[in-house]
């Protein structure tokens, strides 16, 4: 009798140590990553900063984990996903607007004219996105950008942009939570074009994600409380802006950042040039077989000054061709 | 030996039974509110929204409360909190400004003329907040502030100002939390007057912060990365600003909102003039002898057009003096 009772006390308890245990302690928990450094400093910084007792440790309020989206969690190449949509959306507005054949930067998107887009730099830019990001309300906006993803395909893989993430970050971002952490995004990208899509795609809530946006307006229309975009820039989370951005929208410093451009280099400053264990890491695009090899001339999510710098720093740039064994999710076996 | 089985087995459910349950199904989760309607109507939303397959259930991500501050969760009388700082302040700093002797605003603060203060108005205020506010770095603001709330009293309870928030919302708080709500305040104090405390006191992290701010800067200095706070406003939240600060700062849109001002009035319409089951609040200051009875006169917290609004828009008032049982955490038996 005793003895049997023993045996349910005991499998009642390695019931218990099983489920307290984390998965990963068994599994490995980045599955798309090779055995590379890469991973290695991963893995060793998680360690250090989750040792209860360590010299290193950091409480989990503490843990706070940043990552840049575009080139950093999915693609940027042929051009940002953002861009796509604003020069469809040029294209969808086109019957409403006459007047657009006959002006820049619209005449160029409509024409399919690469070269007079790019010339019209980045006050063409602004001019787009503010004819095809302002005009509607924030929910009308969210619509807009929902049912785009939904249809709209990369023109070399043939893929919804949602399906072009990088399955090793997916992995990443769910390992950090499973430590501890709390992931947010922080992109020179539009808040409101990531919002819609980010906790569904990489388990990251809208009130964690931090990016550019444009000036809204609050009025009461007809008894029903409406929020207007409006075609003004309100902030710009880019290059010195990222650090900016973060004190101001999640209001502590972080202890890791992921970015791939020289956008990120001042949040890989203001992350890791500071007391106590910080990581900090580089994706370096070096895969033109699986995905896209660019960095110091790349019109897109140039990787110039700050990979120069990545040494001296300490961050780990990550080679994608070798250390990563898949790169989006549907190559997975 | 069966039956000693089953009961090892019926303890083991009974214990997980108890863990799995919430405490508050067993004690009170507000203790320190009356049995009015106000309590009850806090958890009959409470109770509608958690009820999975409910009509009303709402998924625990999408359990997003807001919360004004000065005023509905701390004292703003006989003046908000963050002016009695600035105050503070331009006294410590005096010394290092000759000038002000003889220039407005600052003359007013430093002769104790409060009619002299009031009449510099808004401009004057502004002047006030950029002289202390700005010309350091975000940490260094930080530890001025926690330096400050660890000795300042307010002039009438002769306590710290962290000691006179209002016991019954730090239970309210709790209780939502408990229900797999995300709290956040939304204020028209300064965002860094209040991130350095309100974890600790109201259980409210940085990041779940909004409120007004000043523009900050992102420099290099001698290798060190650091933002410095500037003289210039970037965003001021309150009134039509809350609900752009809400849709700018946490990107969804509440299903609860407690406030006590008309500066909360298209806060809580935002959040509750819409589908589904909304919940709004307002805190009245009706307790002159516990604590202060003001409303459509008071220089500070205002609460005028709102309060006439309550009923049309079914928000629930809470008579502070009928529904509390005690203000403030000390006064607790």
């Amino acid at each position: 009798m005793k003895c049997r009772a023993f045996h349910m006390l005991t499998v009642a308890v390695a019931i218990v140590v099983a489920w307290s245990f984390p998965a990963f302690a068994q599994t490995d928990p980045l599955p798309s990553w090779n055995d590379t450094p890469a991973k290695q400093a991963i893995i060793e910084f998680v360690g250090h900063v989750t040792e209860d007792g360590g010299s290193d440790f950091v409480a989990a309020s503490d843990r706070i984990a940043i990552f840049d989206n575009d080139g950093t969690l999915w693609v940027e190449q042929p051009m940002y996903v953002q861009l796509a949509f604003a020069l469809d959306r040029v294209k969808a507005l086109a019957p409403m607007h006459p007047e657009w054949k006959d002006k820049q930067p619209f005449k160029a998107v409509l024409d399919g004219d690469m070269k007079a887009l790019a010339e019209s730099g980045e006050p063409g830019l602004v001019e787009l996105i503010m004819a095809t990001h302002a005009g509607m309300t924030v929910s009308e906006f969210s619509s807009i950008v929902t049912d785009w993803l939904a249809t709209a395909r990369d023109p070399r893989f043939k893929r919804l942009y949602t399906e072009l993430v990088y399955q090793p970050m997916l992995e990443l971002l769910a390992y950090l939570r499973a430590n501890g952490f709390k992931t947010f995004i922080v992109s020179g990208g539009g808040v409101e074009f990531m919002r819609p899509w980010t906790d569904k795609i990489y388990g990251v809530p809208p009130e964690q994600v931090v990016g550019s946006s444009i000036k809204t307006k609050f009025v009461m229309r007809d008894g029903i409380p409406t929020i207007f975009r409006l075609p003004a820039v309100n902030f710009i989370d880019d290059k010195d802006g990222k650090p900016v951005g973060i004190n101001e929208y999640i209001g502590r410093r972080p202890i890791a950042a992921f970015g791939n451009s020289d956008g990120d280099l001042e949040m890989l400053q203001w992350t890791t040039l500071t007391a106590g264990v910080r990581f900090g890491v580089l994706i370096h695009h070096t895969d033109a077989e699986r995905e896209y090899a660019y960095d110091r001339h790349s019109h897109f999510g140039r990787l110039d000054v700050a990979l120069d710098l990545a040494a001296t720093n300490h961050w780990t740039v990550v080679d994608m061709k070798r250390d990563w064994k898949v790169i989006f999710p549907f190559q997975k076996q």
